[in-house]
């Protein structure tokens, strides 16, 4: 689908397929919040895959090094709204980068890229939220331009 | 749709049709932050009216009173996951309730009915974000249950 140049490395990036369910799910897993959140039984994961797949709006992507080794994912999603002048909103969720490769400057590009693929699809604001406890991510979300305007908040139904 | 009894009174919930955007749009605007966000120009409102009503995970509501006054809206949106164990969430933007029938508990009753429908179509978890600023806001969305777990980062593109 795409490649990403940093430095003397490679990364390719495409629309996650079924196979890469496992390790989308280890990466979510290997996290100091994902650890508790995320289950063995891949069941109810590849019922989800098959939801976002079925979702034009969705596009979950599977980012490889060199050696095919899947190294970070992320999941956008075009939201139409009627506020702010009725703005397509591009959401991004389930931003993991594997430990290995952190460092690399992947985070950011990966995010420059997502925000390339929004303003492609008619997006003019990128919203996320990060838990309150992710410091680091606070920064770099930061450093990246973003404003942390709002609260966020959650209610499991 | 379906009708919200509160005390003597008697709300409809709608799904939006495209004849209600003006009266939505005039209600996103009748706010402290959306009064300098959103335009005069209708045109760009009914593009996104169109978008929204073409995305079946989208739920644009209209909200009239005894009278047929278009009284309060919200934005629900399915969205589907990997994370947290395959979670579909049920994001919720856009709400408004109009000054004339805040304190008639319209704004819970109708937060109630959100999470019916979005457990209704299989959502396990419900976000939403609110600026900073709002503090009344955030006292009711803790109030409803709601834990301010995140912060909420926005760009434009």
């Amino acid at each position: 689908m795409d490649t990403l140049e940093l430095g003397s490395r490679t990364f390719a990036i495409s629309r996650a397929q079924k196979q890469d369910v496992p390790k989308i799910v280890a990466l979510l897993a290997d996290d100091v919040l994902g650890r508790d959140r995320e289950g063995q039984n891949l069941e109810p994961y590849e019922q989800a895959f098959a939801r976002i797949s079925r979702d034009e709006n969705q596009l979950l992507l599977a980012v490889r090094d060199e050696e095919e080794a899947l190294i970070a994912t992320m999941q956008l999603t075009l939201m139409p709204s009627l506020s702010r002048g009725g703005a397509t909103r591009l959401q991004i969720e389930a931003v993991r980068v594997a430990a290995s490769t952190r460092g690399s400057g992947l985070g950011a590009a990966l995010f420059e890229w997502a925000h390339r693929w929004g303003r492609g699809h008619g997006a003019q604001l990128a919203q996320l939220t990060t838990d309150a406890s992710r410091t680091d991510a606070q920064r770099f979300y930061t450093k990246l331009g973003y404003a942390p305007s709002h609260v966020g908040f959650k209610l499991p139904l």
